[in-house]
């Protein structure tokens, strides 16, 4: 199974690193969809909604994603028509699918959240690639080295545990080696392989701090999920690695976040 | 109990009626924060939610109407950016809350969907204010007059049941009368109350046979989660008429709607 992750690991990731770094932000865009119809068909599967729907929900993850893209106007839609369109269909939906009223709430609840969840937060990867390929780079790179340096410090030192009920192997030792590893992460990557990025090392070891930080929670409320849907991996897309949610928890968290101190900081506009 | 209901309706309708109609839009906008603040509450308590988690969804229930008011820009936020910093606070509030992982998605969900459902529907009603005081009174006279034309056609009329699982009261021939009473409401209102309003007759029926039966599908979604949640009414502080969700869910999904016909049949803009 190690040399089965390896594998996927040594290939996937210069794949993924060429893709994004050598192709137009159109392709991104792209991605960004794939991804997102992937991950919330694992996540509606891990929960067994209902297939219209698990289906009306990925359809509307999609416009979310193109409502990024689009800005400021997809179709003259206000900002708030998709929520209050997607709410009121899949009511509706619901309404006339099962002829129950027993754990309605959390049938529509499960699908409009996903949206926000998934999609929504995927989104932001958006506007970060509009400012540049290098953005991206950051973002996975920052929170790939604080999920490695959790997992060796974690491993390695402490015993005291982070949050036994929802990730058993978690210690504090792995939560401070998230953070260092974000910082880390910050400076290999600004030193090394993003060079040419206007981001003074500074303010992206600060990124690359709020990032480890971030990480950790995006991390916590996968598994909590997880546990909750009563599954280990949220699918097994990549053997040896899990599914895809379990590779983007992190992420999901972080892109959004990233974006706004990255604002806030002065860094994009 | 009778008498008490007509006395409230005789009390509050006028009340109503002249607050909305004779004070300018800032005193809606007002209204409309009381409505919601109270409805949400209505719902978690139905829900039995966690009270911090709870009043976070008030306070984002707040923000949400506001920037209905304030758009394009509240305090330059970002369209998503309210519904992205909802979750991730609902999800870091959740995850420490309660140390169990159990129904952990249900609690997140019932509070990020409870935001859609009460503020954001309710919010458009804003974008209808803006145009004038009498589309308000055309939105909620005319689902007042679908609801009462669908109990007494309801109650006189036919057998057919057209729920039973969810509204055993409710029958298809309430239900038509519904549609007829949006449309009845419609004539009455613009040839009576708001005469002056800018609104073709022939296009004020086609709104209220929509508001007819847009009101039926909110009556219904309302009833499946009292019945989910296992209450009667949605709380008892109109005695006689229920609760406030009880008197707003036709009117959450008609708001919307009428909104978006409105637009479609070039009547607003």
């Amino acid at each position: 199974m190690h040399l089965k992750r390896l594998l996927i690991a040594f290939i996937a990731l210069p794949l993924a690193y060429f893709y994004i770094t050598k192709l137009p932000a159109g392709y991104f865009l792209f991605l960004l969809i794939a991804v997102s119809v992937a991950a919330q068909y694992e996540f509606y599967s891990m929960y067994k909604v209902k297939a219209l729907l698990k289906y009306t929900g990925i359809v509307f993850g999609v416009f979310i994603i193109l409502a990024f893209s689009l800005q400021p106007s997809l179709l003259s839609l206000k900002p708030f028509d998709l929520f209050a369109v997607l709410f009121i269909i899949m009511a509706s939906i619901r309404l006339f699918l099962k002829r129950s009223p027993e754990s309605s709430l959390l049938d529509i609840a499960t699908t409009v959240t996903a949206v926000v969840y998934i999609p929504l937060l995927l989104g932001y990867q958006i506007y970060l690639r509009n400012q540049g390929y290098e953005w991206i780079i950051f973002l996975y790179g920052c929170v790939w080295a604080s999920d490695s340096l959790a997992y060796y410090a974690g491993k390695g030192l402490g015993r005291k545990k982070l949050y036994e009920e929802i990730s058993p192997n978690k210690t504090v030792a792995g939560a401070v080696g998230s953070i260092a590893g974000g910082a880390a992460g910050a400076v290999i990557l600004k030193t090394v392989f993003i060079a040419s990025m206007a981001l003074p090392l500074s303010k992206g070891i600060i990124l690359g701090i709020i990032i480890g930080a971030v990480t950790i929670i995006g991390d916590l409320v996968e598994s909590m999920f997880k546990r909750d849907a009563g599954v280990k991996d949220s699918s097994n897309i990549f053997p040896g690695h899990g599914g895809l949610l379990d590779k983007l928890d992190g992420a999901l968290f972080a892109g959004p976040v990233l974006y706004w101190v990255s604002i806030f900081l002065g860094l994009i506009q």
